[in-house]
Parts: structure tokens; C-alpha cells; sequence
């Protein structure tokens, strides 16, 4: 289905995109879910992303239901006065919009539909939307289940990072169904700037591990770019001005440059400390090369970016920035 | 010498960085160079971006002494009312500001030192622009030539294709004496809207040759993406628009995305022609292996970037634009 788009700007500045804008059908399937009021909204996972997220949600009026695998990270929000539930299922017995924003696919499946899992304990018509970055085709698998007991689920992965979930600025990739991406919308629009429906349950998260591994390859291409010329005689200030003016040019260059005092404010010149970790990278990359295998779909570059970042996990560079590729390129054995 | 860079734009719009900005030292060195009156100025090299450069410098009311190895280039020139001449020594018999546009290090070799090549004619004082993208040692090699006989030499290779040689917005890397650059801004003006000194001798093509190497790997990278995307069940636009709002962003997604129906006006929504082609891209790349190599840098996407345009070559792409990376992907054997 390949959605006719019609790109509006919301009032406040917030940018989403639908699919065709149709009433939204199916209101038996929803109308047992309040939309408009700011009933309880569920929240599952309160990690470096999840924290601020939830905060965000909080900003804008709605009493939450939250959990966490580590109870400690909830405290700050029960002296706030929000509920702390003490498993997924009791967040689900509770609230008819839940949010999860989780670390891995093995995560997912345990919270979703292990022994004290959502699916327990969740309520008809429900809406479900996973924030994590998972395997697509656990996407899909969880939405079986969950339509299997009457509710819907999304897939709705973000692009942005720490410093964007704080600001409220995140990028979110929406798959699912369609009549649902208004409901959706009202919840991820207090958390982020961009909203864009990408198509069945599953494409949020394969939108998003193309864009991670195009992201991958770029900064990888522009450390390499910028050390060779580095090692050539230029400045490397003037060569990111070049680049940046020229058809080189990309995020990694103009905007996150890894090279330690070409650009301010970012991980490059704060020794890679803070944005997002090497680690992660590599794991984005996996989701990457199982998708690439699983469609049969040739990826040379992509393939040798998640065995680069997947070298400097073993290296002592999971923790720094992925931009640190730079200063791994750089490592001169003494001779 | 790390340039402290003055960002001026000359009054035509036109955007130049220099060095630090003295005023021309060494006098003695040019003032047997008339600067400001359009005395005639020499051009060797008039293929698809040589042709439309030439015409721009007419434009502006140089008169030009050409040659070409290929006569028949020359007749529409010769028709203008512009003079020919037999040999590169000839052109630097009448001409002493000379740019030359040559297809290869090989060329560039014999256009200079060869038996009929400028150095055997060459006057004091003259200036000599090589605009060619060849290996920089080759061009440090022929300024010491040049420099033996009192002339001055620098590199100054173009980034933007045909399309912007014809418009007069190249940008031209410009590598040499610093003291030489002001003379040079004078007639690269007439062709290009950005004029910028990288440094030594040398570093115009090692800055070119970067943004060139950083654009292989980033085309090939949003070929990889947008065809993973595709089989992922994305619709093509939308993903685009995604990378193009996100840390995936560059030239190739935004500006000159591969895939065929993506946008107007490149090369692949034209079945790949006109462009960049992919033989040239090799050639490219080919002086970027050799620059890492010499310079012990590793540049692993780089490399591999390299061999996918050498294959492209030897399987019927060699003419279309580099973007047919994404056409190339794509091929599947028939079951």
C-alpha cells in the first residue's frame, strides 16, 4: 500500500505525516478507548531514553502507570505522585494505552508475553506501542498475539538520541494500522517533532535500521575521509568546510563531526563521551544484517560497518560514542 | 600552516576562503604577469568539462589560446574568433596564465614535461592552474618542475560535474603558493562560485579526492539503505523523506537519491545517463587507494567502495552515472 502522503504541520510546529486522512473507521475497535481525555497511559521501560520520554508525557497532563525491571529508576516518579506498577501485566490491568521503550528483542517478548507479560492481563481494544528498536519480524510476531486478544499493536521506533527524547525533538517511525496512527499520534506528539506513518506493523522498525545503517556507513566513510585527509596535509577544518559545501556531505560531517575540534557540542570534542554508544550501534547494525539476510538483500558496505563497530566492542570502545571510529582509525601501533 | 580562514563573499555572490589575507608578497614574481588587464590566458583540455569552463573564462572577456589533443574540439572556438595553437608548448609561448583539464596523471604528464609540453616554452613568471583531478604526488612532482623554470604551479581540481561547469558553479580546491592565490581567484571566478585554498601544493586534489572517496561510500550506503528499505515493504518516497529528515541525511539521499522515481531531474529517474559515470568514479577512488596507501591510512568502506565501482566496470556500468550502484543491487539471477 503505498500511501498517498499528505504533509501537514500541526499547530504547535509539530510535523507528521499520514496516510490517506479517512475518518477513523473501525470505531467499535477504539471507542472503547477514551481518546480525548487524559485517562492513565501506560509506560514500560525508564532506561536513558524511557526517562525522559515518560517525563515528556507527564509535561503534558497525562497520570501514568509505569514499570520497570530496575524499581530504583521508578522512585523519582512516585515522589512525583505517578503509580508504579509491580509487573507489565498490572500496568496493562490498568491502562488502555501503554507505551514500552526496551532495550533488545529478547526484551520485548518477555514484557509483551512472558509469565507476568501485558498480553496477561490486557484489556480489549487496547493500543500498544513499542518505542524499542527491535527485529521487524518480532514486531510482527507481537502484533499476532496482541490481535489475537483484541487489541492493536505499533511499532514506533525513534531517531534522535538522549539530548532529543529530553527535548522532546524525537524522530518517530510508525508501523501498523492505519486507522490507529491518530491515536497514536496524540501520545508520541508530546514526545517528539516528527511523526511519520511508514506502512504495516514492522516498517517503523525497518525505517528505522535503514536510516541507523546508512548513519553507520556515513560516519564511518567521513572518519576515513577526514583522516586521510588529515594525513595528506589539510586542515581538517577546512576539509569538513569542503566537504560540507561539496556532494561529501552528510550528517556525520556537518552536524556530528567526529573529528575532536572541528565542531563544538558534540561527543568528538567531549572524548566521546554521552550520545550514542558504540554498542548499540553494533546492535543496530545486527538488526541490520538478520533484515538484509531475511530479505535477501545485498549489503557490502552495511555488512562491514556492523563488523567495524562490532571490532570496536571488543576493543574498549563500546561505552564511547559511535563517532569514536575515528579515533579507532587513528591507532597507530608504536613502532 | 593552518590557514585562519577569512568566509568573504566577493560582491557577485561569489564565495572564496583564503589564507590568511596578505597582501601579494614576492612581487617581482608576478609583476612580469599583467593581472588586471584580460591579456590572453591559455586552455588545454576541452572535453565535457573543459569545453563549458573555456566558454565561461570567454564570457568573461578573456581571450583564450586552446589545444586540445582532438582538433575537431577546437573548431567551434577557432570559429568564435579564438586562436589555436599545435602544441602545448606553443600555448605557453603566448599565454602566461595557463589552466589545463586533463582526463588522467598520464595526461597531465605529458601535457607539461612531455616533447611538446609547456615546460619547453614556458616564460618566467607565468602561472599555471591544473585543474585535472590526478594523484597528488604527480602534481607535486610537476610543480618542482615547474618551479625550476620560474613558474608557478598549482592544483586546483573541480567538485560539481558538467551541469555546473556549464552554469559557472564549479568549486574549485586550489592548492599552491598562498602568495599565488589572489592571481588564480581571477580567472576561477569565471567558472566556479566557490574558490577555496586548501594549502600546499598538492592538497586541491587531496581534498577532492576525500569528498569523492566520502561520496562513493555514502551513495553506495543509501543504495544499500533504500534497497533494504524496499524489500522491507517500504514505499520509496517515504523512506527517503525519513533518511532525509534523519541522521541518514546526505547528498545522494537529498540531493541525488538512486532510486529511480525518487526525484526529478538526476540521473535515476533518466535510466542513469549523463552524470557522473561510474568509470570515472573508479578512477577516483583508484587515486584514493593510492593515497591511503601512501600515507598508511586505513580506509576500510573506502577500499571496498572501490572494488563494488571497479566490478560496476567490468559489468556493462562503466558509462552510467555512479548511481546505477542501486540498479546493480538490485540484480537478481533469475530462479
Amino acid at each position: 500500500m503505498a500511501a498517498s502522503l499528505g504533509f501537514r504541520g500541526a499547530a504547535s510546529g509539530l510535523w507528521y505525516w499520514s496516510g490517506r486522512r479517512r475518518p477513523v473507521g473501525s470505531l467499535a475497535a477504539v471507542c472503547s478507548r477514551s481518546m480525548a481525555s487524559k485517562t492513565p497511559v501506560g509506560f514500560i521501560g525508564l532506561g536513558n531514553m524511557g526517562n525522559p520520554m515518560a517525563k515528556n508525557l507527564m509535561k503534558h497532563g497525562y497520570p501514568l502507570i509505569l514499570y520497570d525491571v530496575f524499581p530504583d529508576v521508578c522512585k523519582e516518579f512516585k515522589e512525583a505522585g505517578e503509580q508504579v506498577a509491580s509487573s507489565p501485566a498490572e500496568v496493562a490491568e490498568k491502562a488502555d494505552r501503554i507505551i514500552t521503550m526496551l532495550p533488545s528483542s529478547m526484551n520485548a517478548v518477555e514484557v509483551y508475553s512472558g509469565a507476568n507479560g501485558i498480553l496477561k492481563k490486557v484489556k480489549k481494544g487496547s493500543l500498544l506501542i513499542d518505542s524499542s528498536t527491535i527485529d521487524p519480524s518480532v514486531s510482527k510476531e507481537l502484533a499476532k498475539e496482541v490481535e489475537k486478544m483484541g487489541a492493536v499493536f505499533m511499532d514506533a521506533p525513534v531517531s534522535g538520541g538522549v539530548g532529543a527524547a529530553r527535548s522532546g525533538n524525537l524522530t518517530f517511525m510508525v508501523g501498523g494500522v492505519e486507522d490507529e496512527f491518530a491515536a497514536a499520534q496524540e501520545l508520541l506528539e508530546c514526545m517528539g517533532s516528527n511523526v511519520v506513518y511508514c506502512g504495516a506493523v514492522g516498517t517503523g522498525q525497518s525505517a528505522k535500521i535503514c536510516n541507523n545503517m546508512l548513519l553507520a556507513i556515513s560516519m564511518i566513510g567521513t572518519a576515513e575521509a577526514m583522516n586521510l585527509g588529515i594525513r595528506s596535509g589539510l586542515d581538517p577544518k577546512l576539509l569538513a568546510k569542503i566537504l560540507n559545501m561539496s556532494s561529501g556531505r552528510c550528517w556525520s560531517s556537518d552536524t556530528y563531526n567526529p573529528v575532536p575540534g572541528v565542531m563544538h557540542g558534540v561527543p568528538s570534542s567531549n572524548n566521546y563521551q554521552g550520545g550514542f554508544g558504540t554498542t548499540l550501534m553494533a546492535k543496530d547494525l545486527g538488526l541490520a544484517q538478520d533484515s538484509a539476510t531475511s530479505t535477501k538483500t545485498p549489503i557490502l558496505l552495511g555488512s562491514l560497518a556492523h563488523q567495524i563497530y562490532r571490532m570496536m566492542c571488543s576493543k574498549g570502545y563500546s561505552k564511547k560514542d559511535f563517532s569514536s571510529v575515528f579515533q579507532y582509525l587513528r591507532e597507530e601501533e608504536p613502532f
